[in-house]
């Protein structure tokens, strides 16, 4: 682990990074290979194929008949140069359902991003499943420390562990905000954390053409090239929001805008919380995601057709007595299952996330995730962001929960390979040389399968109760705080150019510099 | 709330209910209500036709060639009879194919189970999903007390709980052992706890001939009939596990003949733990199980040709470090979904479990249980036994994790609910009503939807940080605590006729008399 980051750590027994608090987890850390995953098992799916078609029409009604708000007037612009029915007054737009069918028609179905480690480039779309971090929360948390504000070390440990953790295929360079920099220069030391401390594809600002403007130059560092070669090879993914019902507000258009124009991905994720942002019924909140997310797509189509975009979908339903949103719900995970087939019917890939609504490492927080994860990867989910980390409704960055989320992947990944059915596997031969009665253990194939015969865990504890408590009865989140700490000391930064590093850090500079005096912070 | 249940409690700040230890739940329970459960959603299968062939095929070749021993010689005679290879010295059986074959094909594919409240009853088969209560723990545990041997005032309690809550369809009278009562006469009080404290679908002890017989004796009793009466309208059912691997055991087979020469249902539960007692792969797994559910069922209906039985299964692994067994593994859940896909093909209804390894109710506890929810549900579980309270890999069952289980089934109840898709649903006037930028909370469909739109939780917590952690900062845990607590207090006993129950007394005290004397325990 990078000396710098022990800052962050309470060492009040010793001087050494083993002073930390906390369990200590014995042995090497074990964890499921790097690797793309695919889901060999048929989606999950929920709607006929007559209500599937019903809401995609009614969707495109409503783009019809009510329209979108479009905040941006070059959006407004771009679309009635188009053919669209706009209105700058009311900053309204309707849209021609075979407007929207043929620019959706344009977008692929699956595209390929690439890292800075080629190994960990990300293909979207089919029955491709990959995995992101969290990405947004205004506070991190941890067992030691509780809740707080976190600082460019907190995020730099916690994008270490992301760069550690097998199962994290995409990551944000800031999962949460580091509240020791100004916000507006957040961004630069994000990408910077997500080239230098991983090598995996990293996630960009879309708040803002130049937090877009600035990812797109420092991705064109990292490779070598400009902006022609990262179009014809793209590297980046962003995701921007709808203000759900029908709004796309301008700053977020100027972050799709300058990815359209250079041909990087956009994920488009309406925000539709059933009984707030949509109607009091889950398919409502799918029309109202389907339609902003087809708008906001089909813009980005006529700006530059054929460029990567996702299907996002966040429908889940609020607390009808309080209004608190609420997430992992068995309308959520319903909603994932027909956001899944509205993707494919679309010919796009989807993103969903890994949500819950728990304020601590609990039973609830796992029992949500699992709602979220169970249904988004059984219908297909290509992306998942928010995949590790994410607790109290989005809020925080949680260090143990990333671990627990991390186990929840891994037994996903685990569980969907085939399982073998060979006549070795079948074990006919085994069973006649052990006999009834007999134990498995000693047999000759279980010799050979000792290894890798099953899933091995990163935190859950099979030992039995006395052995349990004997070790101090930890439960699955103290159990987490002792793999994060020891997987941050076991980091190892995967190696980079030192001069793309200084160039790297001499653009960070003089951006910081530029954006305090103002200038390209449009 | 029965007042005898009380001295359990420790009230150590007033004389009243009310001053037990543990939160306070406000306000009043809410649940989903009482109905039989069908799985709309095709099942998810992750064997090909050809791999699950195979499985079988080989299970079939297992018996043929390697055989079961059958410890009854009783079993034995009745095999032999029928045609099968039978060697009494080695108590070895061995199956010609065709025979196991013809004698599944007796078996129902779909059978219903009377309870005494018809309102209760319960379908078995097709996609008619039920969820039990677990069986057979040593201990209990709740929060207030600890981890401890229970005694039948704490049965008793659990069994109200059992009762009240709706997402459970059947139980046993005694979901742990009452350490307090004598082994030999505890299924007796178990019986009379099924019988007086709910009106569901109760199960029987299979463990010896005179166990299965008393429950017949009364059900007899509670159903004012005969053993023709009982059979011709059955109403109870009984598990029974095969000693994997390839035994079948004198105790358990005494108890399941005494159910098939009247009928009643029996589920046949081979323990393969890949690695212990089947071979370190899950196919070899699967051949084990099919194997030893097979050659039982068959023997059942030699018996009784057509009486129900279900296939079970509890195919798991052990941790191959330290043999210690593992619950809702991903080999857990890829085990449950091809066991669907072997009960399907075999026309049986398939029985499975909600188990999980996890030593206290912590994050481990539910995400392991939600892979077993999710993995059995979604291939058609007919019957999940130990679907709520289950801890501890079976050793312990747990008042707070029955409530945290009745939530994640109640979920997966909810979710399983169709997406409304109609015009009112679809929402396009209420778009049109809110227009963009605007929130559906005063929209008029809304105000029509408030009371029942969306899921409400038994125990989950989707307040804010601020407002949980200033209400004390419960985990889920702490607040099951408080709901089991209110469920006790609410429980309204289900009408029973006096006279029943005195009669049903007077024979679990005869009973009582003759077993201390050594009458009636064969």
């Amino acid at each position: 682990m990078n000396a710098t980051s022990e800052p962050m750590i309470a060492a009040p027994e010793s001087a050494g990074r083993r002073g930390r608090r906390g369990p200590r987890v014995k042995g090497a850390l074990t964890q499921l290979p790097w690797g793309p995953l695919r889901n060999p098992v048929p989606p999950v799916e929920v709607l006929s194929l007559d209500h599937l078609e019903t809401i995609r029409l009614t969707s495109l009604r409503l783009l019809a008949e009510t329209g979108m708000e479009m905040h941006d007037p070059w959006a407004r612009d771009v679309l009635k140069a188009a053919g669209c029915a706009v209105d700058h007054g009311t900053m309204r737009v309707r849209f021609d359902p075979a407007f929207i069918e043929a620019q959706i028609a344009r977008a692929p179905s699956t595209f390929t991003l690439r890292a800075r480690n080629p190994a960990r480039s990300l293909t979207l779309g089919g029955n491709t499943v990959n995995f992101g971090s969290v990405v947004g929360p205004p506070y991190c948390s941890d067992l030691d420390r509780g809740r707080r504000s976190g600082t460019t070390e907190d995020v730099r440990n916690f994008v270490r562990l992301l760069q550690s953790l097998n199962t994290i295929h995409y990551l944000y360079g800031t999962p949460f905000e580091a509240m020791d920099l100004a916000p507006e220069v957040r961004h630069l030391q994000g990408y910077l954390n997500g080239i230098e401390l991983t090598d995996k594809v990293w996630g960009s600002w879309m708040l803002g053409r130049f937090r877009a403007e600035d990812a797109i130059e420092m991705a064109c560092l990292t490779f070598a090239t400009d902006r022609d070669g990262l179009q014809r090879d793209p590297a980046l993914i962003g995701n921007i929001n709808t203000n759900s019902p029908l709004v796309l507000d301008a700053a977020m258009t100027h972050g799709a805008r300058a990815f359209a124009e250079c041909g990087q991905a956009v994920i488009v994720t309406p925000f539709t919380l059933a009984g707030a942002m949509a109607p009091a019924t889950m398919a409502g909140a799918l029309v109202g995601q389907n339609a902003e997310a087809l708008a906001t797509i089909a813009l980005l189509q006529v700006v530059q057709p054929g460029m990567p975009c996702v299907y996002g979908s966040f429908a889940s339903n609020v607390d009808m007595r309080t209004g608190a949103p609420a997430f992992g719900t068995p309308e959520y995970a319903k909603a994932a299952f027909a956001s899944g087939q509205l993707a494919r019917l679309q010919g796009l890939p989807w993103r969903s996330s890994n949500a819950c609504a728990a304020n601590v490492e609990d039973a609830q927080s796992a029992y949500e995730s699992q709602m979220s994860i169970w249904s988004t990867v059984m219908s297909h989910c290509n992306l998942m962001i928010h995949g590790g980390g994410w607790l109290e409704g989005g809020l925080t960055a949680s260090f143990e929960k990333l671990i627990l989320d991390a186990e929840m992947l891994q037994m996903m990944v685990s569980m969907l390979q085939p399982i073998a059915v060979d006549e070795g596997a079948l074990g006919l031969s085994t069973f006649a040389e052990v006999g009834p009665g007999g134990h498995f253990f000693g047999a000759t194939d279980t010799f050979g399968r000792y290894e890798d015969a099953f899933y091995a865990p990163l935190v859950s504890d099979w030992s039995n109760f006395e052995n349990w408590r004997d070790r101090g009865s930890l439960t699955a989140s103290q159990r987490a705080n002792g793999v994060w700490k020891k997987m941050l000391d076991e980091y190892e930064a995967p190696p980079i150019d030192p001069d793309l590093l200084r160039d790297l850090t001499g653009y960070v500079d003089r951006r910081k510099s530029e954006i305090r005096a103002g200038i390209g912070v449009e």
